[in-house]
């Protein structure tokens, strides 16, 4: 099938927004999100972009049963090593389910990898849980290093009220 | 003992180089470093910076026995969840040997989560290894949750050769 992977403009959040749903159904987490197209707009497209995001498109003839034509996404932004330097962190991969095995997903994350490179990035990162098989598989098959495996990295959070009272007990300027 | 957070400025470049290799000796790490204070000027200090880094300075008085005054940084980075929006990442957080155990780590740690608050991220967020049993208690104390334990995420990359392969296999534009 024909596919191509392009910039997402502005315009795209809407379709975005709309996939990263889908996803977070996948993933039985579809009550945790609480983003909205308004706000990848705001963030993704505005002075100073918290992200990047490439879409992938259709043609018109073959959209999906629903009638769309933007069916996957990559959505990253770039992360920096004090050892290595400019990093590439890949947040989101999705493709939806009707065009899995098409290469799409491939084309997304290579696209990614191409992006990076161009920014003098010698890593490109992201995490999936244990439990998602067919993504783990789908990276390993692409030379992905598992960190958590080989070197022993976990992630930490601080969010709600953890963040707050650490904020609350900064040192004064 | 006194001291001060402050923003670090092009100039402290050279010392927080030092303290990269510093905590990468600690971490049996050091030939892993590549990063030159040139790079980390360019990386930090242009338009458009890739990280923003934190640097605690004691007086003149209380300085190390080497003669260093700057003795600790944070650095960080903004990332993005596309479930809950603008995130802080913090890559490093070190204090000088000589300096522990004085609220110094605990400073530069709070004053990152109220910078992240001020720019309305909604996560603060890290990596530790599993050996490293004084940072996660240090993180876990101040109410971290580790993912890695409770939702099974694991950290992937890609570099070299597998980062070049998968850029030359993008598709065209």
């Amino acid at each position: 099938m024909l596919f191509k992977v392009r910039p997402a403009a502005k315009e795209d959040c809407k379709e975005i927004s709309r996939m990263i749903l889908e996803l977070a159904v996948f993933e039985n987490m579809s009550d945790q999100v609480k983003i909205t197209h308004e706000e990848l707009e705001r963030d993704g497209f505005g002075h100073n972009p918290f992200f990047e995001c490439l879409v992938a498109e259709v043609p018109e003839e073959n959209k999906s049963k629903e009638g769309f034509t933007v069916v996957g996404y990559g959505l990253y932004f770039y992360t920096y090593s004090t050892w290595k330097g400019r990093s590439v962190y890949l947040e989101d991969l999705y493709v939806m389910q009707e065009f899995r095995g098409k290469g799409i997903g491939k084309g997304l994350l290579s696209k990614v990898a191409e992006v990076g490179k161009k920014m003098q990035c010698v890593r490109l990162q992201l995490s999936v849980m244990d439990w998602n098989k067919p993504s783990r598989d789908f990276y390993a098959a692409k030379g992905a290093q598992d960190l958590t495996v080989s070197e022993g990295w976990h992630f930490l959070r601080f969010d709600g009220r953890d963040l707050d009272n650490l904020a609350n007990e900064a040192p004064e300027d």
